[in-house]
């Protein structure tokens, strides 16, 4: 097997891509995708200053990797969850990373902003563990970018995530999620940062080999309490589908993105601010807030989104 | 396992409906739910003339036991493709079934109609045999319920092959199909028979449930020439997600109907007369008078549409 670009010997075969390639042609491949997704779909421009929030596994990493290699002037953003060892070594990893590094790292512990690991906030709360944990991830992750003036939250879900989100949003016919689910996320005055996906046009397998081949030590363990059975099916369904007809993953998303101006997008006209802490929302009170009132038992004071502690 | 209608012994688990029945209850679960997607959806009434497509599989001619026993006027149409000794046990089966039945059966012969079988056509015209195959059924199909008066064609497409095509037009993002895959495509004047698929809420386990415990003795054979990978591989993924999350399949393609208006429909706008058949095409000549054409080297007469043998 041979690099289709220089000849020499090949380290991965690109069956989507129909290419196979060498290990300096392959990460060269994986910089200019990244670049041509921020580019074609407009995420950020050369000069923004752009968050990105790491969890210490692959995707993160390799994130950051990338767009710190493409010039851009990236700082990382990690919450510590409180989960058991679990979360230590999550962070650990991170700041190995980190140290070898240029780049400012800014770190949250769940434990001193709200008073508590995840599992205890859960055990007290009705709500799933993963659902309650992704919703307390977005919002910190937007307050913090937010309150620091970063002018886009960079993500690292790559194109198994958006396909298996993808997949997931029509197999409901949830119109709503399907109108807003794209590689970029406007920032919405006042409060919601701009969110962006990088990583959006890269499948796992690339990310994963990316990673492998610049020897990043990314956290490689499933969260204890993990369950997700449903992106995981979603991601075996287009798994399959690729393995029979590559490249249908690819083209899937990419003809979703041009056709989705089909979908009417009503829940962002509904937005307004949390009567609690000012973040905007489509109820009374944010989710997050509704929360941490479940757990403490008591309201959260309204802190100045503007002047918060960094 | 207990039939949660009468407690008797179950023979059938239906995870997605939640339910256990037994012989006599699925039997009349799955009359019900023909019963209920020819109401809902409007495909015809009571009185209407309907053709049934039987091909001698056991959806086909499912379909047209239950419709015969829920009353309707059906009559049968069998296409005989001229391939080899598959055609023959196929057309065999048919006949065998009608022969049990007080119903009318008509039978074309592809070598009479156009002078040559399946194969045959095949190896002259550029073009994939299952592709050709299926613009020819559904060529001779429509001619004949239209020539005839019937007022509907009905095919014997289950859930499985609806949700596929679905699948499949989303993994593509094929717009036109998407606006027009539905139980029932109403008839254009001149020349267009309504279609409709009263199997299209019944998965094709359920349908092979019937037709065993029905006894019927349908023809269990894959052509020789099949082929399509692409509609097994969009199956096999929808199994997987039904596996993982029962009821997916149904809710998928019922909350597609629910939405579909989405889908703008700009082909049907075009549609005109062939120049050499008269029968509706998006183009200057259809693609089955193309074909003969090609075939034969020569053009293919004009045939009155009303008075078209029968």
């Amino acid at each position: 097997m041979k690099c289709k670009k220089c000849g020499n010997k090949a380290v991965i075969k690109l069956r989507a891509h129909r290419i196979a390639l060498c290990r300096e042609d392959f990460l060269s491949f994986v910089l200019n995708r990244v670049q041509q997704t921020i580019k074609r779909y407009k995420l950020f421009v050369a000069k923004e200053r752009v968050v990105v929030a790491v969890s210490g596994g692959k995707d993160s990493l390799t994130l950051f990797d990338i767009l710190q290699r493409l010039g851009y002037p990236v700082e990382g953003f990690h919450i510590d969850l409180g989960i058991d060892g679990f979360s230590n070594r999550a962070r650990e990893a991170v700041e190995v990373f980190f140290a070898k590094r240029e780049a400012p790292l800014h770190i949250r512990f769940l434990r001193e902003e709200v008073g508590a690991g995840m599992r205890e906030i859960a055990s007290q709360v009705r709500r799933p563990l993963c659902s309650l944990c992704g919703l307390m991830r977005r919002y910190i992750m937007n307050r913090f970018a937010w309150e620091k003036r970063f002018s886009a939250l960079a993500t690292g879900h790559n194109l198994d995530d958006e396909g298996a989100a993808l997949l997931g949003n029509l197999m409901r016919w949830q119109i709503g999620y399907l109108a807003r689910q794209a590689p970029v996320l406007p920032a919405i005055y006042p409060r919601l940062a701009k969110k962006a996906k990088p990583l959006a046009l890269l499948s796992e397998r690339e990310v994963l080999a990316y990673c492998i081949l610049r020897a990043i030590e990314y956290h490689d363990e499933q969260c204890p309490y993990a369950k997700g059975a449903t992106s995981r099916s979603n991601k075996e369904a287009l798994n399959l589908l690729e393995y029979y007809s590559p490249g249908s993953k690819i083209r899937f998303y990419q003809e979703f993105l041009k056709h989705q101006g089909i979908f009417p997008d009503s829940a962002s006209h509904d937005l307004r601010e949390c009567s609690m802490c000012g973040f905007l929302t489509n109820r009374e009170t944010c989710q997050f807030c509704e929360i941490l009132e479940q757990y403490t038992g008591s309201p959260v004071p309204v802190r100045d989104s503007e002047t918060g502690k960094g």
